[in-house]
């Protein structure tokens, strides 16, 4: 590390930037400046100095003086504009877009090797945790075997309250929309969208494989009710919004949606904005992670760690990606990673006996009629569930059952 | 990393060492032989071929071909001397010998620093949590402010077994000594003594202060009870020993001592051989980490991953300890870090009236007396506890309680 305080030009501040914004200036040992913070909207008003803000990129993508590009927009192609730009120019970025990472994943990873220059990502999945970190570094020769998290603070915190309240969905989510815990537009936290991209992040890091976002199933919260809770507590259960990734014979199952959890289970006991992360390895078993998933300083914390490992030339190694390819050879982009065939247990709540007729309903094991609410538990064909993920009309709820 | 396999040279071939072994011939990304091994007792079977085998350092320590020495015997003093001689044939070491590191921290940081070679110890603590690494790296800009934590196997699982099967302390340790769970001469993990080497370690990660082991308070549970355990069941607590690590305005409260822990406590939850460690910062709140703390495929794996870490030129900053040596200069050695000028609430069980004359009692809060247990609660000065430390006429129960 040079004597000279490192250079940072931070894009976009919202939340995130905020929160870097306010960490960096109680930091004892980095010794960075903000050289300039991009902003896209002339008319916010923000607490920092004029003089830093700018709204063109250009004049700081340009400037040579830059060591660190901090990109925290929610644009997702302009994110990737930025970030290709600063690599491209040999500038290390960080970034928590989470989105942008995932949808652009395999060009970012080329552009990283091809121009040596590092892209690392620390507060863009588990929010306070450290764990794609801990994936590189900690576990890259652990025959890794499974991982599975509450990776969206939204809508843990949502499902904690209407356990906790004996509250709709709709009330505590209208709740948490006025107290800054959801957004106006809840759709990406909601719909699981968010915990996918997170998911596929750390899916590279723990078995060096790529996902395509688009591919990977997603089901969300939107569907449940209070009377799925109270199933859920009659039988000690709890409900939580799962990502899972785990290694088979026959490839890599990830998915994300609603599970029910047994008390024993460590991801049970986090609660309201907690996320948790479970992984396990063949030798070093369990071992849980759980830290607070959401907010401003959480992640700014997250990003500042980036930005100080940058200090002493971290870069994520890529080994089990790289390995992965190395295998596959010109394979790598044609080989179906993702497995998608096989069957699943699953408790589907639904209106009309109609609507199960989307599923591929192989085993019913449970099956309960009443006037209040009827389901079954059934084992159904994995794939027939994608015909339910970003279906608005859908009102059927799908939970994951042991 | 060079194409060539590295080279590795064992010292002790226990518990860790036969984990070790397994975790590598199961490893799918480092590349890395073991030399050969160095043990102590000829006469003892071992499941290695024989030529592996060796009963003299000195052929291994002068060998120019050894990549990574890994060091994990019992025996403190010949552990310095192998791992300090490594040091200075400039090969990068790997160890798991948590009393050696923490007796003797001062000399290996400076022999690290004077000969530019590398230390790791990640299996010395936390079993398979990565820990230190987390503490190293990734809150090196966080103001941390303390950190809690079950580091020891053995006494979390004899006091959870002790409070599920309503058992009383001696019967629960024979078990677990029967099962392997504890050592023969338990002393090391009851005493406490395990823990408090685990804590001094962690405190250096964390705020980098090197305490001396000897100055540190450790009670351990040789004293519990059933009466205690089921006096902290009504009041829906559960006894941990917990290793705390806190930084106040006058310094570093740094003991290890049994704990009441309330059940919306992180660290309640955490049971059997487990551990947990909970780590709380100014910005990222309060992170917990558990795994498996004991065992040799969980400690292997940590191990592994350090000898991995080498093969990228990992070593630890220390920026912390760098920081505050440069602080202080001169008087860093000679400052008084560790804070014991405190009180603090206690839980002390005691037989005799005439036994509490040992303590600085300040304030008594409460006051239980009955023909089969009498207790108080009372502020007393930390400093009077060490007259307990070690004492092994001791027949006082003392339990830190909120």
């Amino acid at each position: 590390m040079s004597e000279k305080n490192i250079q940072l030009a931070l894009f976009g501040f919202g939340c995130v930037g905020q929160g870097l914004y306010d960490v960096l200036h109680h930091s004892e040992v980095l010794q960075a400046d903000i050289a300039k913070i991009c902003v896209k909207d002339p008319s916010k008003k923000r607490s920092v100095d004029d003089a830093l803000i700018t709204f063109d990129k250009n004049t700081i993508l340009d400037r040579k003086d830059i060591d660190v590009v901090v990109e925290m927009i929610n644009d997702t192609d302009e994110a990737f504009n930025i970030v290709s730009r600063a690599l491209k120019n040999k500038t290390n970025v960080v970034s928590a877009s989470k989105k942008m990472l995932a949808t652009y994943f395999e060009p970012l990873f080329l552009l990283q090797e091809e121009h040596g220059v590092a892209l690392i990502y620390e507060g863009s999945a588990g929010g306070s945790i450290p764990i794609i970190r801990t994936l590189e570094e900690y576990y890259d020769n652990e025959l890794l075997s499974s991982l599975r998290g509450i990776l969206n603070g939204t809508t843990n915190y949502i499902l904690s309250r209407m356990e906790l309240e004996h509250k709709e969905y709709n009330e505590v989510l209208a709740d948490a929309q006025r107290e800054g815990f959801a957004e106006i537009d809840p759709w990406l936290d909601v719909s699981g969208a968010d915990t996918l991209y997170k998911v596929c992040l750390l899916a590279v890091h723990a078995f060096g494989v790529i996902l395509k976002p688009e591919e990977v199933l997603h089901l969300g919260i939107q569907q449940v009710s209070f009377n799925d809770i109270r199933y859920a507590r009659e039988k000690n259960l709890r409900i939580k919004l799962i990502a899972s990734a785990a290694k088979t014979e026959n490839g890599y199952r990830v998915f994300v949606m609603p599970r029910f959890v047994r008390a024993d289970d460590e991801l049970y006991k986090v609660m309201y904005e907690y996320n948790g992360i479970e992984v396990e390895g063949a030798f070093s078993c369990k071992q849980t992670f759980t830290g607070k998933g959401a907010g401003s300083h959480p992640t700014g914390s997250a990003v500042l760690s980036d930005i100080s490992a940058l200090t002493y030339q971290y870069r994520y190694g890529y080994k089990k990606l790289k390995k992965l390819k190395k295998q596959l050879g010109d394979a790598y982009s044609t080989t179906p990673l993702l497995e998608t065939d096989f069957a699943i247990r699953v408790y589907v709540r639904y209106e009309n006996q109609d609507q199960l007729s989307l599923l591929d309903i192989r085993h019913v094991v449970e099956e309960y009629r009443s006037p209040s609410m009827n389901f079954i538990i059934a084992d159904v064909g994995f794939q027939s569930l994608y015909v339910l993920k970003d279906n608005a009309q859908n009102t059927l709820f799908v939970c994951a059952i042991d």
